[in-house]
């Protein structure tokens, strides 16, 4: 796939927010091109008229249905940024023809059917796939990705919550029972299609916790801080998937665009020093381009990040706690499921994994 | 106090947010009326050019700067709302001269001068009257503050904090090593003084934690929370003002004028059924005027209570961790500052605690 | 009516933000009583979960849908804040059993039914009303007001239109072929129905133009400023009704949740002095509680305005031109829509025009 | 210059909002290197501080104080971002030294020197410069800059006026006595420097007029609106200075970070349908990559042009009125400042105009 030709792509569920951010960043990929995008709604609307901000970078496609044959035949690789269940059958054909596939959707996260089930109310249809499907966070899974042809790209609480978290956890420095993560989000995390809680002025000076406890994204936090520290501690990549790990999560909507901060809470097993702390952080992440760190005290912050690809931590001890404090910042549509999807893709096609990921935030 | 003539009252710091909400209660007070207003800026300015919003409804009075013997002539009662450390003379002074005064800054709330001098950096100049200081949060001390003629008036974060944990730390129900607060204030909580953190383009789209661990209001709040677990367990367990409740303060500025939101998390002693879970909280808070409860899991939201003097909670309880997490929000000028001030100036002037304060939420 | 008893009042309409703020005004209001409240979605909520900002002011009613014999067994005065044409019926039905009704529509605005079928694309079905009809401008016709049965509450931008250049027209001054108004909006005054267009993320650092020129307010400015014209000049150059007068109207969409700024040009016929036209404002609006001037050459702002019942104006010369420029500051759900149409009722009720209207804007 | 070699640039005045997108956009441009950076205040910072945003991709400088002659020394190109009379000199020096220099500040855009010391209160020290200095609209001076070495970068609400207005007054469509032009901006369009006006909960939700009649802005579109007048409809390139062109330009602060939106209105000399006048602006923008027309009467929007280099426009007829309607937006920082620089400085050093300028919108 590494030749100088460039890559044919397909976006499905093109019309949203995250479908908008894919052809943005695609359409400044060296390697890539966009020759089909789809959407349920809108259908033979030109991408222009749903982002009059890509008019000049797309090529003049319209929306079409979805149909996989059709699709197939035109394109090399697909991102699905469909919702949840509606990825489960053409994620699955999409392999059997051969393509690369990125699913945006939670359809191929969770490596327990069972789970699925309960969570989205629904039985999962392909359980054969799961075993192929790789959890899509670079940072923890580049090998696996570059060797399939299925990614499930993380949700954007879970890859800040997973990201803010992997060193504790994978060097088993604190007690996961429980680990609090109290993240906040912008309004666009909630997508493209208006309703009451996301109309301007309700949503405008306004601040509120939502599906406390109950958000779908808390199974997924918890199966990859089971694999890490199933991984890393005894020396052996056999997870205990029951290993009681307990996320208490509470999102919050926030009155911005986009981005997502997010700020947890867990006991030390052994007292550290701040600068040990940091040096954990700093070590486990060494060499990775989309993580970086606030200066000294400093709070990450999603204003640094707005549009670009990376995810901003630090890392806080409360000593008399024995606890420590992390904060990770993210852009929710990019390194939370556009450009997070993208880096997957690049790593699968053989593509520099930052490839069309390295334009800076645009600030203010 | 309690004839039907009306107090005079003076407002000190009136030019600052937290001011200009007490300049407006008092206004639509039947019983109080403004007659001096004191700044260190802005003096000789008219109230009405720092407010216009005001115009319509202040005496015409402009900004002096502070004389308190001349204050003290002319007003009955007096409101403080000075930076820290300013407040600790001009309360002396007040007393002195027998004016009933509410102290806004944080000088008068911490019972432990050491403990003041050691988050203020400044010695108690005046530590003989904090015996005398009550604090005042009428839903915990409403008799002591009819008694006094000094109240300590709270803090925003610490308001929200102590009124969500309150039930459950009064039953002695869960255990506060750790107990987390994440907290989450829009920015007129900074004040009026411009700074490059919450210059607009700055502050907007923009969302960030801030002094993690060490903002001062954590001693506030942790001595208030002391004093409720000594209070209602002095049977059984005979804690003392010493035990060790560790309060875990988290802060963030959120892009909007108005408003906090304060999540918190602790552990239950004992596991407990949502059904009882909420039974404590409105057992403990029955016949609060200000404290209302959201509808079901609904999460209260500053957006309903924007200018009004209520405290809205629910409390939620994860079963599978045995932790509890509580959502308050408030208005941070009103009940986290003005409205509650005004509260206890009802109290201590014999009026009844409402007056003044009946007013609705402004939505959108 | 202007008895000591309470007047009973229905509102309908009631789910949306007008009718949010009628409850608020008239539940603050000491002579007014809230007795039934109708909708068409909702019917069986109770007003607190529509409006929890107003649980603590309300009585414990619950959305009916409307029946008007029911509805005006139980009320003397009636509000309708209904969709345009949903008004036309029920107002007559109200008038014929007595009731006193201020409809917030426009379908008794216009004074020429043929203009209200070109501009609302429906026939008028009650012609022999607009007669009785008043537009409920008190600073314009407040002893019509008073007189009659029928108000037709002005739109929240001919507001701020009309009060910005009334004192022009009247005088004769400026020429009004055309007059150029260029008004801004923030997203409540569309409604409360979620679209993609107030769709947080849609409207949130977004500022646009829309129905330029269009706009159904036009021929409701018109229609007053003839009026307006025709009524002061009679003795010199006998303007009439039919004076060809023109507005040139573009409405702008900008990201707050309340407020209108309206920004109105027009020619003077001689030139003046910024004295003089100064003059000429105060001396029109001379003892009118509810309009006020900023001061020098401050602009009107609506956070000024928040919550309460004002227009703010300030005007301006630009001499080298010989133009006038006039910006008007109004909170669009309380002077633009339900303050004004409670300033109406309390006229028609025999009620000091300002009672349950003194409340002071919520600033920041 | 064109060689395949970078051109070596020095920012003065990078810690600004424009300074900033200068730095992000010249990481990005292929042939441009930064190599200094100067500021007044936080001298010694890293680039990376002050704009965490591009920590990624700059090089890792820190901020120097001006030193004309060591900069000179290390670059081949200069912009200048510095307030209004601080670039008289710098630029004259830079001159001397033979670099190239595309200011942004104010103080070589008026031609007439006595224009620029009534507006700027200041003598104009380098009057001999005013002729070489040309007016950095590419799209109306396009080969004049390619033959400079001094390119006075235009303002952002003249860019918006002029761009809207150009093709109606080089046509000689419109009589310009006066032209009404209502613009509203973003707050970055202040600067970063924090005071009240621009203070968050000032701010925010929060809408006003500001220098009405008296913008600096003023004499700079009239200046460019007589230059396009007198060309254009003589058929020769000697502007007759004094011809009167009327601008009344009112601006105003809308609460968003980014964005510009501009309404103006003028009266057309003879009656035009509004294909036609869609045709004229067709014809003048032909080829003109930064410049799109909205689709149908769709207004342009700034949401749609966050972070690009686009001009978008739209124009309508009333022709009740016989006037015109154009609306334009653009963002203040980048088609408003930043980019229009860079947008010239690639005219000026042989670059292909749009190098460094193709990225997409960031929506939303």
């Amino acid at each position: 796939m590494s030749t100088s030709h460039t890559v044919k792509i397909a976006v499905l569920g093109a019309s949203g927010y995250t479908g908008g951010e894919l052809l943005r960043l695609i359409a400044g990929h060296p390697r890539m091109e966009i020759v089909v995008a789809t959407a349920d709604k809108s259908v033979g609307a030109s991408l222009a008229s749903l982002f009059p901000s890509l008019a000049s970078v797309l090529p003049p496609l319209t929306l079409e249905s979805v149909d996989i044959e059709s699709v197939a035949k035109r394109a090399d690789a697909v991102f699905l940024a469909l919702p949840h269940t509606k990825s489960l059958v053409s994620v699955a054909a999409f392999l059997k023809l051969g393509k690369h596939v990125v699913d945006l959707s939670a359809d191929y996260r969770l490596k327990n059917a069972a789970e699925y089930e309960r969570w989205y109310n629904t039985p999962h249809t392909h359980q054969e796939l799961l075993k192929e499907a790789v959890y899509g966070l670079p940072e923890l899974y580049r090998h696996d990705i570059q060797k399939t042809k299925l990614v499930a790209s993380p949700g954007c609480y879970p890859t800040a919550a997973i990201l803010q978290l992997a060193p504790l956890i994978a060097r088993g420095l604190v007690d996961p029972r429980p680990i609090v993560i109290d993240a906040k989000s912008g309004v666009s995390g909630a997508g493209r299609s208006p309703s009451l809680a996301y109309h301007f002025p309700e949503a405008h000076e306004s601040l509120e916790a939502y599906k406390v406890g109950q958000h779908r994204h808390i199974p997924e936090i918890e199966q990859e801080l089971r694999v890490l520290g199933s991984r890393s501690c005894q020396g052996s990549k056999t997870p205990s998937r029951n290993d009681p790990i307990h996320v208490m999560f509470t999102p919050h909507l926030v009155p911005m665009n986009r981005g997502i901060l997010s700020t947890a809470y867990c006991r030390l097993h052994e007292p550290m020093e701040q600068a040990q702390l940091r040096a954990v952080y700093h070590d486990f992440y060494k060499g990775e381009r989309f993580i970086r760190f606030a200066e000294g005290d400093a709070s990450p912050n999603p204003r640094h990040i707005r549009g670009a690809n990376f995810c901003d931590l630090n890392v806080f001890l409360d000593k008399r706690a024995g606890w420590v404090v992390t904060v990770a910042a993210l852009d929710n549509l990019i390194k939370g499921a556009a450009g997070q999807a993208l880096q997957a893709m690049n790593l699968m096609l053989g593509f520099p994994e930052e490839m069309g990921l390295t334009g800076a935030g645009v600030f203010p």
